[in-house]
């Protein structure tokens, strides 16, 4: 219960930020900001900034100094489920109980919001009028990593061969590959650009990357078994569709119970990784519980 | 002719730069990163890397330095034609006489092609193995001058608005809209990017933030008219796009005569505001000169 009210409060304030450093849709080009605003705020789990702000708490690092980079990391999460949905991609209608953004704003606009989504998540991240004070050389190090993260050696390298092995049955050694490059890696991301610039020490920064990267796979392996075992409703999406679509996953590969344990496996693992930490990292470690015991 | 050696010299300069910062199609997702390698070497103009080589030598810079960032913008042209290009979009076939991006790789690999390279653009102008010896200063100045071209601000706004307006008759207000953010604001941004990095003082940016925003309105007159008057074989794409899609283009709002005087009049402009720069801006001068005597 006490999760629900942390994971809540963080929420909202991520809400407000994210709508203070959002363009309102003005101007010609006011449909591609609706259309931005209309996937940003479809009620997401914000999962990813607080993660990042949960970071820098853990390193005694101050969670509201870090938030133009969580919010960031919200957008390049939101403009890459827009353009998984694409019909050229997954082909999904349904996203958080809405229609997806390209079942309302159509196709063109629908990649536009995505490519803009993704271009503003830069741009937010090196605003001076909201990073100015944070020191030059965090923010150097953590815009970096998060491109990585997101692109051909993270998210988009992942999605590529999730898309690539539909239907093409199971192959074991591809599985970690899908999850760890389509979901990990920014995950990952997000809690160690919190540690960064929070002000964390080698040694912290080292400690919550493994911490993020057990979650990171915990959480994708979640995500696959409410595909399975979630009901549509609290989900706000269909469930049964990666077997539809014959999509590579661990239940898949390797059933539901190991893949139950592997999970079980990797949240103890990121405890263990926080052992150094003291109370400060509470919420990644409740964090980490709430991965495996969310219904959506 | 001299203006072709230089053109030439600084295209094999970006070009090996662009080989040597670039992955190779290895590893699971090997096919996404041939889809990027496939439009990035399609042999463009590299306009916007030579501009930023150049605004970084006017004003005394090392146009060496400025590379990372020369290619990262390269990498967001690209990208931007690959999604342009898709069928949702302009669904063009052929593009700088080869078949487009989804007609080799298909939609998907497209669409993430595109992503990869506008997320590999902003890892490439931070890591820190090319930048490293750049000022942390400048560099936090150009990230969020290109994110900012490269949004909804600029380059996605302007394609937004060009797409919608689309063969709904002639809008004399929102032509130059179009085009002072679908290709000037990244004209624009290569540019100054390169006077900033280079060291420039704030006048200097100023004037060649000016030089930029005439010459891109210039680029994009250009383009209109060889879209009329230009020979498929040496554009490398068919001509009359624009007409028959009911694009807003100058020409079709203005006329030929009047788009051309326009044109004039930018190029014009652009060499006044180079006024107080001496012979190291020779290579900006040339290039005004080159962007309306193209043939592609």
């Amino acid at each position: 219960m006490e999760l629900k009210v942390y994971l809540d409060e963080k929420r909202s304030i991520i809400e407000e930020a994210l709508d203070r450093f959002f363009p309102r849709p003005e101007g010609p080009a006011s449909e591609v900001i609706k259309a931005m605003r209309y996937s940003l705020f479809a009620g997401g789990k914000r999962l990813r900034p607080i993660l990042c702000m949960s970071g820098a708490s853990a390193v005694g690092g101050d969670e509201r100094d870090v938030l133009p980079v969580a919010c960031a990391l919200e957008l390049i999460h939101t403009y890459s489920l827009i353009h998984d949905d694409l019909p050229a991609m997954d082909d999904d209608d349904m996203r958080r109980g809405k229609p997806t953004c390209h079942k309302v704003f159509g196709e063109a606009v629908a990649v536009l919001a995505g490519d803009g989504l993704l271009t503003e998540a830069f741009y937010l991240m090196s605003r001076k009028d909201l990073s100015g004070h944070m020191s030059p050389h965090a923010l150097l190090q953590v815009i970096p990593m998060i491109a990585s993260a997101a692109g051909y050696q993270g998210m988009v390298g992942g999605q590529v061969v999730d898309i690539q092995s539909e239907g093409k049955g199971v192959e074991a050694s591809l599985v970690e590959f899908i999850h760890t490059h389509k979901t990990g890696a920014l995950i990952t991301a997000s809690v160690v650009s919190g540690a960064l610039m929070g002000g964390g020490t080698q040694e912290q920064v080292a400690a919550i990357r493994t911490y993020g990267q057990k979650i990171g796979l915990a959480f994708q392996i979640a995500d696959d078994i409410l595909d399975i075992e979630g009901d549509t409703r609290t989900l706000g999406k269909g469930v049964g569709n990666d077997a539809r679509k014959g999509k590579i996953t661990y239940p898949s590969v390797l059933g539901l119970d190991k893949s139950k344990k592997i999970q079980r496996l990797m949240i103890k693992e990121a405890f263990k990784s926080l052992e150094a930490f003291d109370n400060r990292a509470d919420p990644l470690r409740n964090i980490a519980i709430y991965i495996i015991e969310r219904k959506k």
